[in-house]
């Protein structure tokens, strides 16, 4: 009984999640084919409308057009939508997944919202589900205010500088990464107000919602004086393994251009420029520089940054952060010769290991084919390649400026990739899933020699 | 007690294999830097001398001297000594280890060599040991005669000659890959003896001892008309791994450079550059042309290659075929949702998948981390660093030219990985393994998302 309640849900969470992106994306490419989204005497290719439709619904940000000079303003207003869906899409569903299985399995010792009744189940998630669009709604428009009222100062119309905010929000928080400035966050370089709300924003599209949702209940229990609120392991390991790869990363950037770009410039330049592009190479994909500034060691250390990407459940790509963390406890564990692995006083489940571990062997043969791929399409450095390859699995969308040229197998080879890394390797893989048969017997064992 | 008496060896036999080759650089560094090893009027810097001397020993073949230019005669002995000594140090150690562990657990079914008298299961093993030994020197003094007499048509006196004909013979069995032509086997571009000599060589020592043990098995059950012959399960995985990623090999350099070098050449001389290089790309290291003509894209696939490397207990290094096949096997099994593996009729032990997996992420963590601290170090480009660095750690020796002009430290960082290389990711690992102490008690498990 129990079982088979899942594993509909299951099967029909994944379903659900592709039709919603190809439906999604498929509106996007009629909503931005139509003439009024475009600029007069614009007439954008085919390919690059499904390339921009892709990368906003993924929530990406690499652009084969320039958006400042190919889309009018009713087509920057459809863009910023669609990255509110492409974002609150794995929200709503991708959350869903996790109070369906995640915390059922794992939580049964906390008073949960849902209890074992279906229709109570449902509607604490709904309610649930309406929690976060209704706070992602407010904290957009807080910042909106914000934003645009400070932008005057930048720019000369009202109208200007509010839809200069609106997008500057909707595209920070929903990780889009989209500018309309024609350079990203390059304008605002020295503006360090500007660069920490962006950053702030970008956090908080990357920490995965059921990280929110947890901070939303541990508020509201301790003002009731209820029990002791425990944060759950997921929350724990995944926020532990976000904060330390941004501080990592930054001190990673700096190093890897200690005698380059940081040498002459002021210890709080440098602090900004490498905090917000730590930040940002994890999923937001806004810079404050031009990135070819930085050393090839760099590029490939923000390669593995974007590689890894964002917690699950969230706006961003990638093989995400616990699975990140996961396969270094089990490598660790490895080495200790322990056979469970611990952390913060809880066992993993070995299944979980196994998927964390499964993810990243099959994200590393993923990129590195599409790498191999557009060698030989791309005339361009091998550096260039990787950075892009790692930004569209990350749904980073950063570039070292190699996008725009790109060939039309590229441009497809990077929208499989964006696609993949937004709905996550795993969810990806369970479509090609056969259903569970019992094997019919057992084969004898056989021990092997490995490496 | 049985136990016991595994868990001793097996440190044992780790320990001794590390000592044996520390022991054996420390050696091969004195004997080089001998005047009587060196060509008059040469002084060859000491860390060129502890490179050849590292990279001799784990068969590698990587050189940042010219052989030809710099060794003499007795170096060049010496060099080839050196050789044969790395080759045989896994051969014997890997060999015993393999007896001990592998085919004790997975072969109670058959009859074997050992008991469970510890007194009758080190003779059957010293009695293993030799017989591989000497087949290994009757091949050698087969194949020394022939490519002596033969080389008489390319060189004037019959010691140089012989003199070449012994040195190509160790170079290619060994997998040791140096050369004392001063161009690899460039000169015999076109000369299809040599090369299809050199390839049976090179597959003797990459295709592992315990396979050619079974192979010598096979035949001399069969004589005897004695019960019907199974050859294990790890003779069938590696040896399909091995003979696959050889086609697999050929085809994708091929087809990589289907526009390129292979435009205008006949089909033959195709089919042997890429059959050559396929074969020793994956630990020979010998080359019949200058790799700087094959694509980029060609330069990665062959970094793949070399990072998978040879089967294991041979004169290769790198991943070894059976972690790849596993890997694979492992990933494909996750796909379907089974829960078990199954390869040729046999299920493999979880253990083994768990250490597949660990050792393809630590080498690719390894390999990495090597590549970005060369593109520090190192002013060429990315392409030539990832083949440089692939090819020590698959001990290899093939390169793009920079191996000479490298830096001190990234000498150091290729020496480390010609080491963990040869010895294997595994034995490297078990180094730092802590005793198992039994858990105290077991945490409450959680479950996770990932990716
Ligand atoms: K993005
Ligand atoms: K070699």
């Amino acid at each position: 009984m129990y079982n088979k309640y899942k594993s509909i849900h299951q099967w029909n969470s994944f379903q659900l999640l592709l039709l919603y992106y190809i439906a999604a994306i498929a509106l996007s490419t009629i909503l931005l084919s139509l003439p009024v989204s475009q600029q007069p005497g614009i007439d954008i290719p085919f390919i690059d409308i499904v390339f921009t439709a892709v990368s906003a619904i993924s929530v990406t940000g690499l652009s084969t057009i320039s958006i400042a000079g190919s889309l009018s303003t009713t087509g920057i207003i459809f863009l910023a939508l669609m990255m509110q869906i492409g974002a609150v899409g794995i929200m709503t569903i991708g959350t869903m997944l996790w109070v369906m299985l995640g915390r059922r399995i794992g939580f049964k010792e906390r008073n949960m919202i849902m209890t074992d009744q279906n229709q109570t189940h449902f509607d604490g998630m709904v309610k649930l589900i309406k929690n976060i669009a209704y706070l992602l709604l407010i904290v957009e428009a807080l910042f909106f205010v914000i934003l645009g009222f400070y932008f005057t100062t930048y720019y000369t119309s009202y109208s200007e500088a509010f839809l200069q905010g609106f997008f500057a929000v909707i595209s920070a928080v929903t990780n889009g990464g989209f500018d309309i400035t024609g350079q990203s966050l390059i304008p605002f370089q020295s503006d360090y107000f500007v660069q920490a709300i962006t950053m702030i924003l970008i956090i908080i599209g990357a920490i995965g919602y059921p990280v929110i949702i947890e901070i939303k209940e541990y508020v509201f229990r301790r003002r009731k004086q209820e029990q002791r609120f425990h944060f759950s392991l997921f929350t724990k390991l995944t926020t532990t393994t976000f904060f330390s790869l941004i501080v990592v990363g930054a001190v990673g950037i700096y190093l890897f251009d200690f005698n380059g770009l940081f040498k002459n410039i002021p210890w709080h330049e440098s602090l900004f420029y490498t905090l917000f592009q730590s930040v940002t190479t994890r999923s937001g994909g806004l810079a404050t520089m031009d990135l070819n500034v930085l050393s090839n060691t760099n590029h490939l250390f923000m390669s593995a940054l974007m590689f890894i990407g964002a917690s699950p459940s969230s706006a961003g790509g990638g093989i995400r952060t616990t699975t990140f963390a996961l396969v270094l406890i089990f490598l660790f564990t490895f080495i200790r010769g322990g056979r469970s692995v611990k952390i913060f006083h809880r066992e993993v489940y070995e299944v979980d290991l196994n998927k964390a571990v499964t993810v990243t062997i099959f994200a590393i043969i993923i990129v590195f084919s599409s790498v191999i791929l557009l060698t030989i399409l791309e005339p361009v450095s091998l550096e260039s390649i990787i950075f892009e390859v790692t930004s569209a699995f990350g749904t980073v969308g950063l570039s070292l400026g190699i996008t725009e040229g790109l060939s039309a197998a590229s441009k497809i080879i990077l929208m499989i990739l964006m696609f993949i890394g937004r709905v996550g390797i795993l969810t990806f893989l369970l479509i090609f899933r056969r259903k569970k048969e019992p094997a019919k017997f057992n084969y004898p064992k056989e021990r092997m020699i490995i490496g």
